[in-house]
């Protein structure tokens, strides 16, 4: 990807600040403009760390030469600064955002005159931890990044983007909004769910003898309570079936034990494991 | 602890290789006799890697001279090797064991004329990967070690036990057998069959988006089917009551979904949340 003159962040979080340490790394942007709220601590943290080296609280004016602004910020806000990005950028410029969801925020966007020049993406990186502090350049090295493209978007706005995501070390694959919804409900909501009811269920005075597979199990519950409520809510049809899905695969291995069938019980571990090792083999 | 002569460890897989390098490593005893069957891979590694100073396939002669002999076999053959154990170790020895769950393995042991000379232990430390060659020196260190008191156990045997996992780096607590397969049915064999669900659940088309998330919480389930198959069947009852109070638990979590329980969804999030966030604060 050839350098750009200047690309805008809003929200300076784990996930904006890792992108522009990203940029910053690969000297993809000569200006990298980092918008927050007034005053913000994640701002000046932002700055201070070179993740950006500009920052304003103004979006109109931070996005008014942006070749690509990238909208970082929790899953609620992402259509309203979608929006007020897409009122504000130079002609050439294009708009993405890497929320955990996609249908609601294209719908939303939709109706905006310039709604073609977004194009929704999700990277599937991140931490449970939150701020810029915890952001690193190679947060995206090797990961997917699932762009989403809609009906309006053009082939040369939907290949800019990709080659963004590219450039920063990721791997980008296209993925309808409700295809991408479907998928990240079944290999990201539900595992989150999962682990926020494993730990919930535990104990407190079982803790101390937590080995390493309950603290892998179980680490994605520690996530940012607000942000998981949002992208369950803005995903709760998919995220339903998948918890149903799960929970019909959980009683199977219920019935197979209390009804010690232990062929049946093998059978179900190792359908486990041969995923889970098929996984490995991938990565 | 005072140096040993001689420790045997009957079964050099993860953990008795672990056990080996631990023992080397502090220079807890001149010789470390490692056990395993005739031809065994897994003695020619542990030999190899230093792990253990001496092998054979002889158990009653392997035992002879152990001041500690420590069972680290699957847990289906490990009361049948504390008994073969116990009939040949000198008058000053004792036995102890690595197995996941306990109460069946002292109810077998019971019937053993000496049976007070073998104290139950279990390392809350190991890894979904298996084999010697995976071990290694400080498997123990900070780690919790539960060891299970009978009746008929001495307190100077138990005190010697104790003091042996705590040479390794571990830190000891007492709990009684059936105290232990109900804490360890909570929060390490439930854990395993939910990562197992859920990575059985994952339609494999789905991989290619995994994130770490997806990857930390299913990482148990590659582990070895035949071990977790005698674990689960061992501490059927426990395993059962842990997995039907996760499903309440779980249930919980969809219903608030389900009905866009904004509140109570919070709750059970936060109450994950603050489960995962202070086991973070005991390591």
């Amino acid at each position: 990807m050839k350098q750009l003159d200047s690309i805008a962040i809003i929200g300076v979080g784990l996930i904006g600040a890792s992108v522009g340490l990203a940029v910053r790394r690969c000297g993809l942007a000569h200006r990298v403009i980092g918008i927050g709220r007034e005053g913000s601590r994640s701002l000046a943290e932002a700055l201070r760390m070179g993740a950006i080296s500009e920052g304003t609280s103004d979006i109109a004016a931070g996005v008014a030469t942006a070749d690509l602004t990238i909208v970082c910020t929790p899953v609620d806000t992402i259509a309203g600064y979608v929006q007020t990005a897409l009122d504000a950028i130079p002609d050439r410029g294009l708009v993405t955002d890497a929320g955990s969801t996609k249908a609601s925020i294209l719908a939303k966007v939709a109706t905006h005159p310039a709604s073609a020049r977004f194009i929704g993406s999700h990277p599937m990186a991140g931490s449970h931890l939150t701020g810029p502090e915890n952001g690193h350049a190679t947060l995206f090295d090797q990961r997917p990044v699932i762009v989403t493209p809609d009906n309006e978007n053009s082939e040369a706005a939907l290949e800019q983007i990709e080659a963004f995501w590219q450039a920063l070390g990721a791997q980008t694959l296209r993925l309808t909004p409700s295809e991408h919804d479907q998928a990240v409900a079944m290999i990201s909501h539900l595992p989150h769910v999962v682990a926020a009811a494993l730990a919930a269920n535990t104990p407190a005075e079982h803790l101390p003898l937590a080995s390493s597979g309950w603290a892998d199990t179980t680490r994605i519950a520690a996530g940012d309570v607000q942000l998981w409520l949002q992208i369950l809510n803005d995903n709760r049809d998919h995220v339903l079936k998948s918890l149903d899905k799960f929970g019909k695969v959980l009683t199977q291995f219920r019935d197979a034990l209390a009804t010690e069938d232990n062929d049946r019980l093998g059978e179900l571990l190792q359908a486990g494991k041969h995923t889970r090792d098929r996984m490995e083999e991938q990565s």
